[in-house]
């Protein structure tokens, strides 16, 4: 099942998992297709069952930056649509032809409605996820700093 | 009160946050002191009553990088004490005296066990928080690569 790896459902139950699972949908994407652009607003989820997706950040209007690449074995991608601005951060991008699981965030939302635990632990594992990138990024503005000020002090 | 206006408490009703407050402890702290250091563990969250707090992150044994000024009317920090892996991700220095409210995470956990509705606003309300700081650190370093981009143009 995909969605047992995803980092949103770390240490859902069995049964929490199955109940998820039941709202996804099934979706066959070929190669080149855009799923979302970066900025737009974001209702769906997307897990990936085959394949690959790239993750894109536009630098401005003549040049983007590939930020990840979210590969089958616990791939998920879209989870800001949960959180507020309810819009998507980066622009996905299918490589070769993809299998998706898709959920409506509407069906998520109105799941964590019924069952506030599952709604605590998909929040804080979507909080520790957005955490982890954000150390990322900073570790990479660091080198860039650091590049800059060793050549100050040459 | 110094809590209705921090990030993790938005959209709880008063007499949730006045349930919060009751978990607080005033703490008066002397410029120059650090509260934290980055990548320590952590179990406190701070909410600043008066003054100002500054957020650094290490670069490399020589140089510091300033990331955010925390100031008084919700100013809070320190809220990755609330998700995996539970450490620091920045230094905390008092740049003059300051007054803070402290809450161990603790206490905050265990009032997420008695009321889980709340549990789910304040960690959407944190992967709402850390999606923004994502965010902006990616359009800094946008902003490196663009640098280098025209660089490489001329």
């Amino acid at each position: 099942m995909p969605l047992e790896n995803c980092h949103l459902f770390r240490d859902l139950s069995p049964s929490r998992l199955e109940r998820i699972h039941s709202l996804a949908e099934e979706k066959s994407v070929e190669k080149g297709a855009i799923l979302y652009q970066e900025g737009t607003r974001a209702e769906t989820v997307f897990f990936i069952k085959k394949g690959a997706v790239e993750l894109w950040t536009r630098v401005n209007d003549r040049f983007e930056l590939p930020v990840a690449i979210v590969r089958e074995g616990g791939g998920c991608f879209g989870s800001a649509a949960l959180v507020a601005p309810y819009r998507y951060n980066l622009t996905a991008k299918c490589v070769r032809e993809v299998l998706l699981l898709t959920i409506p965030t509407e069906e998520i939302f109105q799941l964590i409605e019924e069952d506030r635990e599952l709604g605590c632990i998909i929040m804080a594992n979507l909080a520790s996820h957005f955490l982890a990138r954000l150390q990322e990024t900073r570790k990479e503005l660091k080198i860039h700093f650091s590049t800059i000020f060793r050549s100050t002090q040459l």
